[in-house]
């Protein structure tokens, strides 16, 4: 089976990166600054995504990648298999915190989320599954968590959109439970996964959510751009996700009322 | 002595009351309302204050207890030696997330903080220290944070005071590299005392701070109530620490002008 093997292989490549990640955090980190002044990259982001689109170039040869940093951040169309890999998602806490960060990797085909592989490097924990398979934590199988309602959980959230209400998201934090945030999307999906947060309400890239939707899925979790409408895999997107229940909820009576 | 005495008393009481904590979570939880529909406590919090006060109680049965929970949690002054106490601080967090809670513990003598001990239950890492001892986590001495400024660092926050932009607090957040929402007051001054965070703003009462103080005192931090007076130790107040530097910046550039 092709797909038992890719998992094989892919977790092989995230141990191993993670391995150099965690050797790196002793050493001077070299940091440069994207858009702006709170969009950083590091020298160990750009050696990551390297060192696994080399992996990628080396296994599947006819694959096509999307990922987070310079020359793989932009592709025409999903068509044929796709990896989506983000290096490291969360690079402001890996400055910062040196924790709270993830390695995420999603396999496609043909639009289609196969496999997802959401890594938190410091706490060791893999989350990995995708269709037909469920969701792991490293070798241990999850269970769906239950449908809560938005008064009765977290919220995983985005510091601006909360602070200036965009899509309503301070009043959707106001009905929940009480917002989290962490600055890492993986974090956030994990906190989902594990059914700690009944959602996440973020402005996210492609790379920030594809291997989360894949994981998502196998526990019916529901998700869009917060409009609605289907995440496009192109630019940066106001994003939602939510149990089935929470979804309906902000849509009918935050976004669409 | 009698602190190096305390000392190994007050981790034993720790690991005994987190012990039981853990255990506590595979059993279903009595959650109650206290203040208001976001302010809980459960039966675990009660339990866990009510073995600490009775170790108290038997080993020094002269001193004086400030705690959360009911019946302990007002206090006339700080005169002789007091116990504060909060048996599980960031109970949402218990309650969804089985993780990012912690139980603290500060030793005051006539007002002047002594022995302080906050310990992340899930992680198995306690932090704790007090004059003469710097801080310590586990059995491992930290070094002293770095006095970066505002702009440099990330700010732990109380979401409600970011959302509403109270005492500026939004306009705070804005102004460093991004706020992080953990819902628990020992998770923040964790991250303080690691060097993580530059600072923290929220609306605290005396157990959500006191053990914290006593750390962050041994590696020159600043605090005060959000207005620069001195903590009172009797109500929920709005609560400022910080590094040297960017408490400064905060008192001079957003409260005080």
């Amino acid at each position: 089976m092709t797909k038992e093997k890719m998992i094989i292989e892919i977790k092989e490549w995230l141990k191993e990166a993670a391995g150099y990640i965690r050797v790196s955090l002793t050493d001077e980190l070299s940091v440069s600054q994207k858009s702006g002044r709170t969009d950083l990259v590091t020298n160990i982001d750009e050696e990551t995504q390297t060192f696994l689109i080399k992996r990628i170039n080396q296994y599947y040869p006819d694959d096509r990648i999307l990922a987070e940093e310079k020359g793989f951040d932009t592709l025409d169309s999903l068509a044929g298999r796709v990896w989506i890999i983000d290096p490291i998602d969360g690079t402001m806490n890996f400055v910062m915190e040196q924790e709270n960060f993830c390695i995420m990797i999603a396999v496609f085909e043909e639009g289609i989320g196969q496999l997802g592989f959401i890594y938190d490097v410091m706490k060791d924990e893999l989350y990995w599954g995708g269709k037909g398979y469920g969701v792991f934590l490293n070798d241990q199988k999850l269970l769906q968590p239950k449908d809560t309602s938005l008064s009765e959980g977290l919220l995983g959230m985005n510091a601006y959109m909360y602070g200036k209400n965009i899509y309503s998201a301070g009043e959707i934090g106001h009905a929940s439970m009480g917002i989290r945030v962490s600055g890492c999307a993986g974090v956030e999906l994990i906190a989902m996964l594990k059914g700690n947060h009944i959602g996440y309400i973020s402005n996210l890239s492609p790379w920030d959510y594809a291997a989360g939707l894949v994981l998502l899925d196998e526990f019916g979790f529901k998700y869009s751009n917060i409009e609605g409408k289907p995440l496009a895999f192109a630019k940066r997107e106001y994003f939602l996700a939510a149990t089935p229940t929470t979804y309906t909820e902000i849509q009918e009576n935050f976004i669409q009322k």
